[in-house]
């Protein structure tokens, strides 16, 4: 029995970051201007904080211009989408990106309602969905599913014709990667809470997006034999030594590893990605804003 | 063997156009006036122009508005586009539908794109695909699909965890329907042209949606015994007699009708059905415009 390919996100992610770098500067000498992210955190959550600490430094990483808006937990609605609107007429913000969730006096739906659509890295803006609904390829689209998408391109090749099951119906990572994957030409099932013997649905699947966030939910029997699984779940479990904990996806691993043709791991599969795509949109939103053409490898 | 039953569509559309009928008095009454239906037909061609005439007949036999703005085929795109920001404007109007194909010299999508997402009962603008597919329902649907679902609703009740394949990924048809069946929770699959096998993916339906516009593509042994089939395809094929043309669907219906549950027919299926779903989208787009709840029944 041959162990399956576990998928390095990991090193995926840092190729992009590279190739990220190399275009930067291109962008710098046309425009005389890096390109610019700015993310706003209301309050002080530590995973939040810790998240944002990591997406400013990675901005810096790649030679772009990292903006960071700490705004305290009572603000209200209406001084955080005037800070949104003041983001949106600056010309050097070429991405927005509202760490969610807000706190609860807070309207996430509104707040990201307010963001130009053409600076909504995030890819979360009703515009942005309805670009990727109807094919526009000037869409924003959600990094996570964007990240799986590369990763199985990069695996697999041509997608054209193959059968991928996507368990997981939320608008940031399931709806998305069904629409992504009928735009690489799968036949594409939408599994979920409702989907009667999801076993057997799984077992059609060529390719397992797995985003439910239940932890080892999909068992290896479930998984046809060669199939390729991409693993968005990123969950907290017991560890083994009492008091501690660990990170499991929503996959059992251990289970399908012998017979699927390739696995990503959690952690160091997907999770890597998300924040290289968000570069990634950063610096596409900021060549479609200036006029200029996307460059080749994004 | 029995008979699968044939789906009314006509009776269904004009039950549908009964409750229109009694809803739209309450709004004059409220409001003052009538809800307003906006058609523009651009040039001569005589399908459209039939179209555009069953619409305006349909508008004002429920008790509404109906503007025809017929302009010369050789009108500019700066002045189709004034027009619908006209429309826009005038609060009487409360759907504008531009009847499409445009000719060759007009950009279909600039124009649908210039519609007020809130008057888009055609259900073709971005904002209203992205509301669709995050699940806002505030949405404006397109009128086929949703249309199908009134009728699979109708015949089936709840929905939820029904296997569903959807043949055909088009932005007016295909996508919107899944959208929807998922929306009602069933487990959906989307397949199109790159499909393989796709005899074996139909097979697993419960529920067939079909709307590719091939005659009768979908043959009977594709689809499994008791499902319950939509055929949205309207075809024109040479009849048996020489010179004369019928119409068929996209399911070839003689192979199909003794073991499904149910069967739309090609005419009197879904055909009917688009007009009333169209009069339903003019009053509920009013009654959103106007600050009212949407009455039940639509």
């Amino acid at each position: 029995m041959t162990l399956g390919k576990e998928i390095d996100g990991k090193a995926f992610a840092a190729g992009l970051r590279g190739r990220i770098a190399d275009i930067v500067p291109g962008f710098v000498a046309q425009k005389g201007r890096k390109p610019g992210l700015a993310v706003v955190l209301v309050g002080e959550d530590p995973a939040s904080s810790v998240y944002v600490r990591s997406k400013g430094k990675a901005t810096v990483e790649v030679g772009m211009e990292s903006l960071e808006f700490k705004r305290p937990a009572m603000i209200s609605q209406e001084e955080l989408i005037e800070l949104v609107e003041e983001l949106n007429a600056d010309d050097s913000v070429d991405g927005i990106l509202v760490q969610l969730p807000l706190p609860k006096h807070l309207d996430d739906a509104a707040v990201i309602a307010t963001i130009d659509p053409a600076k909504d890295v995030d890819g979360f803006h009703v515009v942005n969905a309805g670009k990727l609904a109807v094919g526009d390829p000037t869409a924003l689209v959600p990094c996570t599913p964007l990240g799986c998408l590369m990763l199985l391109k990069d695996e697999l090749g041509d997608l054209s014709g193959k059968e991928a099951v996507v368990i997981g119906r939320s608008n940031i990572v399931g709806k998305p990667m069904a629409q992504l994957l009928l735009g690489e030409s799968c036949t594409v099932t939408i599994a979920h809470s409702r989907t009667h013997d999801i076993a057997s649905v799984v077992h059609r699947a060529d390719i397992v997006v797995a985003a439910v966030g239940r932890p080892e939910m999909v068992k290896g029997s479930w998984i046809k034999p060669g199939a390729t699984v991409i693993d968005v779940g990123i969950n907290r479990v017991p560890a083994e030594e009492e008091g501690k904990t660990k990170i499991v996806g929503d996959v059992a691993t251990a289970e399908a590893i012998n017979h699927v043709a390739a696995i990503t791991p959690v952690p160091g599969g997907v999770g890597p990605m998300t924040i290289a795509v968000l570069l990634r949109n950063t610096l596409v939103a900021a060549h479609v804003r200036a006029g200029l053409p996307v460059p080749e490898g994004l």
